[in-house]
């Protein structure tokens, strides 16, 4: 199925949401959207256009090779390159920073820690010699925010403590070790200016180590510092879907990716006076309605916030379709993946808008800049705008909520840690299971959504079935966990739609073949879990039966996410080429020389079945050279 | 004159340099390449592509008139527009952090001091209280790097040393002031990412702040920190073009913007021992031939290098034509503009390359990371490539210089200082001489080349004369002065293309009408000669008679030049749009309503005598306001 004869909308793996957002009136989503922008340019589909300098634009043809400034298409396809993989990194960096904030000033101000597991964890990861809980909350804190502001030719200390030691090594023999991770995206944009940079090379082995930076500070540790601050996760079911929301309640949707931004607000929420106020005019108390990262995180963390917590709605392209129901209230958004496209239906829907951070500002949301130190006024602020929110449009709007979208058990709470105590403590019985062959291997499909690769979750959900059909599991991350649990890939269930063997083991577990890890940030808690499987076997990751699929990239994020995977020396595979097909060079280094070096591999492949088959036997290859078969 | 018709080679405002383009066999420079990228795109051009994402690109039409993610034409303008100008910040930041680090460990190493004045200059602005010169210059640098460093909720602390207090009241008013200069950058990445800030006027007003970081750090502070390592500029009268190059030495052409990382080379190279090594294999020594703006910044300090420099040949797009004259034996790059355009021509000419800062690694150069530390091992690694390059190439190549390419009596080393200490050690002379309207007003011609404002300097010179003619005296710095010196505008008889009464006054004190403050870091000096004359009249910036246009700019540096012009509240004109064309939003932002907030103003103006007369009636309206007919 394509597009919609009736309405144009693109095809969706959500038959439901699909079928909702052609019967929508008036209201334009990203969906409708597609068709309108079909025509797509090809110099900026293989990156050799250049917009730069005055002299430009400029694009590379086979009549004309160079800019005017003499850029080959090596150089301006790896200059665009960089330039995109470096701002991805800084939006992590910049959650990362938020995040370590955060939990500096809840030591300092003395506030419930509720992840003590992963404070100690951290300290000890840190070497940190303190008793006091809240005063090893501040040194965890500095140490990180140190190494973020260090100039780029020191080396960032807490790179040694968090990276697995053979990949360590083999990232200082590459000479690919960062700097201060702040300053690394800084010379990288520096980098990749007019008449600096022009090594296609140089600029493209930059990118791993802003990989590194991502990984290590943006993921491992923005999902360990969230633990300490917000409690680590628990595995359980949860509901999914536009079920999740409740008319009968003010409804705030978050969007996101910083969420110990609005960890005040959320325990204030279900405060008795706040919940009388709600009373007051007529609705039941407030809610919180998940959407985008920041409500996976939310869901990954339910258990400690089952009150108020509604549970999560769905990914990025959902969110149009979500405030389209006419339930949702306020939305309140700290970073993204917060759309443009729903500021129209959010005024359509007379629905109030509020950003924290301005670097998410949305062009008509008000401006409430967080502090920690402001932390309740703003909360307050935020209380008073929902309620006010909530009389004003009750009366003129009219709600549809298409309560069939969902599911009621979907697994959540999955992290590196719950899922090894799931297991008993041990990763023996997963790799027990590889070893015999009952998993053939371990793929993570992970990202973001896109809505041009096939169709809005279309490819993700599509090689999620085929690689668990072949006995692979599936750990999920991002946006992509948000399409795949709204079509029941994490409910137990889904254990019919795989494989035999990888059936018979869901079943015995009671799990889904597709694990749900959460918001994009727990990529790394996926590489925590691949660099403790590779411990407990004593090899490199790279020899791991261990693949990554980041189909439908969307955003500038998932290719730094992307340079992460490929510093580890893991394939990783791309429904959509990063806009690098215009350089020989750029693709040869990433498709085929990596290999030699980090021992990652860049795989772009966009049909589903050949994608799968290409994993399968990079699984395949491993498992031969690990003596399994 | 427009494309040769012969060649294609695109017009140059420098008949000579033409020419000799013109007349080249089989090497192409960027001259040629304006023919074959003639075919410019539209979307880019106007600034409504967007390629942040993998379901882009997408353009805005009239029939799309939004982005699958609903963003629209002012969203996307204000993103790319945000997203260059903290790009080009970017660029002058690390050129002010290099040159602390070197004026630090020059302090540290107790090394000689060449501008003490400057250097007790900034110790009382900012406040330091310290006897010793070398403990001095390390706390200067010690002060501006803590400030770079900063967190972006952090204010930087020397704005408030360096600005002129009227502005700086504007800019807190108007909540515009910037926190660290890095972290401004950096947010502004994560900002103009896809699916965060939408909000055109937020990040247009963004743009300001990076105008205040680029204007009192990376401009105003790189020139007053390299005078106290390099030496304050002197007036003197230098010799310009292809003439200086001598090919009986071993010449160096440079080319960056960081000078104090060649600091140690220019000493060396003229030590007794490594002119003995020059001439056993046949040279007289050798020579540093200066190219963009770090040649420009020699020139400037020409007086403390007299034997080493040969004198500035050319800007940007006259370096491809310098190497072809065979007369170049090796490369020196440290920075931008290095055209890429140079690698084939350095290749077929057997130019040996090295680069020293990663930032500007040139695909066929060598890398030699430069440090203070390692200074001496860098200097003998090039002299000796040097020698290696002289030795072998020289067998093989023709030397074509044309020695009629430039001129002798050049007027430069102007800056704040030297011009006031000119006129007397006060600015009476100059204020008294726009008071009695011989002189009408003040136009800062500065900036870049391109090749697509009618040609090479072709804008540039045309303007100048345009403007000169009109009696507004002109200061240039840029690779905008690097062409005005090529063609005799910054020789004292261009008085005589001068109206009457400036020509009067320029033939009285032997000037030209043109004046050369070098760099583009320069704009820096010339905007300090802005603030000093307005605190000589009381008043604030925008009152001033004084205009600046930077007519070919090039590179997103420009843009933040530019910022900080607009910041100070000055109108700014271009020959060709920073690609904003798309929004509406955008452009009347920064072309009408700017002036009710800082006080500037963006002209867009692509024929030169309607953008003399949007100047001049500038000047005149201010003029007007202050009392002067």
């Amino acid at each position: 199925m394509s597009e919609c004869q009736n309405c144009h909308v693109c095809d969706d793996a959500d038959k439901t949401l699909r079928d909702f957002i052609c019967g929508l009136n008036n209201v334009e989503t990203s969906e409708h959207r597609v068709e309108s922008q079909k025509n797509k340019c090809k110099f900026g589909k293989d990156g050799v256009c250049c917009k730069l300098c005055a002299n430009g634009p400029c694009r590379i043809t086979p009549k004309s090779p160079r800019g005017i400034c003499g850029a080959d298409a090596d150089t301006i396809v790896a200059r665009n390159f960089l330039r995109a993989v470096a701002a991805g990194t800084a939006c992590y960096v910049h959650v990362v920073e938020t995040t370590a904030r955060n939990l500096k000033a809840l030591g300092e101000n003395k506030k419930p820690i509720k992840g003590m597991y992963t404070l100690n964890k951290l300290a000890n990861m840190f070497k940190i010699d303190e008793k006091d809980d809240h005063k090893k909350a501040v040194m965890i804190a500095d140490r990180v925010l140190s190494d973020l502001y260090k100039p780029r030719f020191e080396k960032a200390e807490l790179v040694s403590e968090i990276a697995y030691a053979p990949r360590l090594k083999k990232w200082q023999e590459l000479n690919i070790l960062p700097g201060g991770a702040k300053s690394e995206v800084f010379d990288a944009i520096v980098k990749t200016s007019t008449n600096l940079n022009s090594d296609p090379v140089d600029m493209t082995v930059n990118c791993l180590t802003l990989g590194i930076s991502t990984g290590l500070y943006g993921l491992t540790l923005t999902n360990l510092l969230n633990d300490v601050i917000l409690g680590e996760p628990v595995i359980r079911q949860a509901n999914v879907g536009f079920k999740v929301v409740d008319p009968d309640y003010i409804n705030i949707m978050i969007t996101g990716h910083q969420h110990s931004v609005i960890e005040h607000l959320q325990e204030r929420l279900i405060d008795e006076d706040i919940t009388k106020k709600a009373q007051a005019i007529g609705a039941k108390g407030f809610k919180l309605v998940g959407c985008t990262c920041v409500g996976q995180d939310l869901q990954l963390r339910g258990e400690h916030y089952k009150e108020v917590f509604s549970g999560h709605a769905g990914n990025n392209f959902t969110s149009e379709a979500l405030i389209a129901t006419g339930g949702i209230d306020l939305i309140m958004s700290e970073f993204n993946c917060t759309l443009p496209g729903i500021e129209p239906i959010a005024e359509e829907f007379e629905v109030k808008m509020i950003c924290v951070d301005d670097v998410a500002k949305k062009k008509n949301a008000d401006f409430i800049k967080y502090s920690y130190e402001e932390r309740e006024n703003i909360t307050d602020s935020i209380i008073e705008e929902a309620l006010k929110s909530y009389e004003n449009r009750r009366k003129d709007v009219t709600i549809n909520i298409p309560k069939d979208h969902g599911y009621d058990d979907v697994v959540t709470g999955v992290s590196e840690k719950s899922l090894k105590d799931f297991l008993g403590g041990t990763w023996k019985p997963l790799v027990d299971l590889i070893a015999s062959g009952k998993i053939k291997g371990v793929a993570g499909v992970v990202g973001c959504s896109n809505l041009t690769a096939k169709g809005h979750d279309v490819f993700t959900v599509e090689l999620t079935k085929e690689l668990i059909k072949r006995n692979i599991i599936v750990l999920s991350a991002g946006c992509s966990s948000g399409g795949l649990e709204n079509v029941g890939l994490m409910s137990p269930s889904a254990a019919d739609l795989a494989g035999d063997s990888l059936k018979e083991v869901c079943k015995s577990l009671g799990i889904p073949p597709v694990l749900n890890f959460g918001p994009c940030l727990a990529i790394g808690r996926l590489e925590i879990v691949a660099t403790e499987l590779a411990e407990y076997l004593g090899i490199d990751i790279p020899q791991l039966p261990l693949v990554l699929s980041a189909p439908q990239w969307l955003e500038e994020q998932a290719l730094a996410d992307g340079a992460f995977g490929l510093s580890l020396g893991l394939p990783l595979h791309l429904a959509i080429s990063p806009f690098i097909d215009g350089s020989a060079v750029v693709s040869k280094l990433l498709k085929e020389d990596l290999t030699d070096i980090t021992g990652g591999k860049l795989i772009i492949e966009e049909d589903v079945i050949k994608a799968a088959d290409k994993l399968e036997r990079e699984i395949i290859d491993r498992r031969e050279k690990l003596g399994l078969n």
